[in-house]
């Protein structure tokens, strides 16, 4: 009988209200009992994506939305580039030599932001042959965001189309898809969204839709035309998510309550309260220029085990943080405070961190963290 | 405010205690407390498949894991043979099909199974040339059970292996995987699993594996390689659908309680009561020799709109059960008696039918299919 505190990078809390909605007795999903909840799904998707076009909903995690965006708009032989600045980057490599696509690799040093000039760059000297550029908003491994709306403004004057992982950081971060020339944007259920994992969702332009119609990669489940042609009629081509999908109205009632802007600005003063009890606590942010508002990565000081760190602040505390990824594990910790995280979150987070700090023989001065948050929500 | 009374043959109604479990507090899905609910739920799926062999969780529909089937066992050019009996037979076409494999189908009268010696005959005549012998146990579309234990016995003495759908059936009726030499079992959890719509399942023998090796067809999201990999470790590739894996637990638990061979007696008796029912109506059996215990299709009397019949029963009185799809749409109605499905559900639903058909003008004697079905739960 202890609390648990739950400051991970998906999942993240699932308010209590949106949680019970999927305890709700199931429907059948073609009855227009359902089709009201999927009509209302798809708008306040498009509210959220910040865009006029249809949302699909598929049932995967993130990552089948990821590989939905390949296989429906490439062609083995195609190129393509892709952005790799962290472990999520490096998965649309992955997913696209999966499917033969040949992939120009534009490497970013973890812990920074794509220069979108060097996308640019990339694409001149490859010229016409590139059919998709792929990015990431909010690379979750390290930490950064991308300018999204700068690449945005450089891929619209070409033939590619824009893929955006927004799989982290939608909901959370501002990301306009039409206003910015987003063509492809993806996502997942268990961020920003505050849902259980288990729902992919992806967004076209009509720029993308031309590519689908000429591609041929197989696919099957996640074929997109299947999609398009059950959404026009207020259906899915297979058994959707039911209860994830009930679950994801309330949410979106919640968001629309809320407003964006309101939420995007309760994750800057997240983000920034975090940060600065991170620097008060003598410790050194891993993103120190691009940072992002949804999940803060910090240096593990030398001296410290940062995979025991995390390990006893979660097995001792119930306080669940994420470690480092890939080539970062043991070397950064992640705080996420995406979704149903509050002022208080923060401040028992940052306490069982100097708490568990202290233990490890970390030489700081305790309240120093909790303090500068506090200064920052004072505010 | 009014009670509704779901049979349809997926999603199925969901156990009271089993919903509530969806709700319970979101844990992150590498730790070793979501670790002990994975092993536990793959472990119970070991026993509900009778396999020996790991079962693979997908966070995708049925059709998901019929298409992580196709994509990891073939490659493009290779021969396949597919058994169409029904909507579910031809998406097994269909998906070899995307997957540029050679199909050669069986065509099957909708309404019956499939003779297994013409699949001997087909393997006879096609050779080695074989990799796959694509069936259905249950074919919904039609309610029609298929002899998947002869089937067996005639491919495994071949170089093919055997793939079976059991999206519809599993967990209620038998379908021993090991023993009836099944190579690779699919399922999905909104049927016999007592489920929301969510979870794929896939689980593959020694055979199959062999064929996984060679497979070159692009998979990146349903790739059972990262699936193997990552379940030796208790780990999923990618973020499961965490709290329909913790109702999978749930479920798993009350399966065991009850045992399978009493889940399969209760569904045996469930369908003899529906069949006698609609004898008893005078209504005709749409699948006369192969009738599945999960699913009974029933064609409507002539003089009868089908469509306005289950449209009626379920927007007046609150029962939903299926219409006849693809080819039967308005000429059957399909009553599922699977899953969390008792004796007095199958009363109400009965009951329901005879005022519906009564009001619509067909001509029988009131309370005949009831009693009809009372003195086969009374035996």
């Amino acid at each position: 009988m202890h609390k648990s505190y739950l400051l991970t990078p998906g999942p993240t809390p699932i308010p209590e209200a949106v949680a019970q909605a999927q305890a709700r007795p199931i429907i059948h999903h073609r009855t227009p009992q359902f089709q009201k909840i999927l009509k209302e799904a798809i708008e306040g998707l498009k509210y959220v994506f910040q865009t006029n076009n249809d949302v699909f909903i598929l049932t995967s995690s993130g990552t089948g939305a990821m590989e939905a965006a390949v296989a429906n708009l490439l062609s083995k032989g195609d190129t393509a580039i892709t952005v790799e600045g962290g472990k999520f980057g490096e998965r649309w490599t992955e997913i696209c030599q999966a499917y033969g696509i040949n992939c120009e690799v534009i490497k970013v040093e973890w812990g920074r932001a794509v220069e979108p000039e060097r996308i640019k760059a990339l694409l001149k000297n490859l010229g016409r042959k590139v059919k998709a550029v792929f990015t990431t908003l909010c690379e979750t491994s390290t930490g950064v965001v991308n300018d999204i709306q700068a690449i945005g403004k450089i891929v619209k004057d070409t033939e590619a189309v824009l893929v955006v992982d927004a799989v982290s950081g939608l909901g959370a971060i501002p990301l306009l898809t039409d206003e910015w020339n987003c063509d492809v944007v993806v996502s997942g259920s268990q961020k920003g969204l505050m849902l259980p994992p288990g729902l992919g969702f992806i967004t076209l332009s009509q720029k993308a839709w031309r590519l689908v119609q000429e591609a041929k990669s197989p696919r099957y489940y996640f074929d997109l035309n299947k999609a398009k042609k059950a959404l026009a009629e207020t259906d899915t081509p297979f058994t959707p998510a039911i209860t994830l999908i009930i679950a994801l109205v309330e949410v979106l009632r919640l968001i629309k309550e809320d407003g964006l802007e309101n939420i995007f600005l309760r994750h800057k003063k997240m983000a920034e309260a975090t940060r600065q009890a991170m620097k008060a606590l003598g410790l050194e942010l891993f993103a120190s220029e691009a940072a992002s508002d949804v999940v803060t990565a910090v240096k593990v000081p030398s001296g410290i085990d940062g995979e025991k760190l995390v390990k006893i602040m979660r097995d001792s505390y119930n306080v669940t943080i994420a470690g480092g990824q890939g080539e970062l594990k043991g070397k950064i910790f992640r705080i996420a405070h995406m979704g149903y995280i509050e002022e208080f979150d923060i401040i028992v987070c940052i306490s069982c961190l100097e708490k568990v700090l202290k233990q490890m023989g970390y030489r700081f001065e305790l309240g120093q963290g909790v303090k500068a948050a506090q200064e920052v929500f004072l505010k």
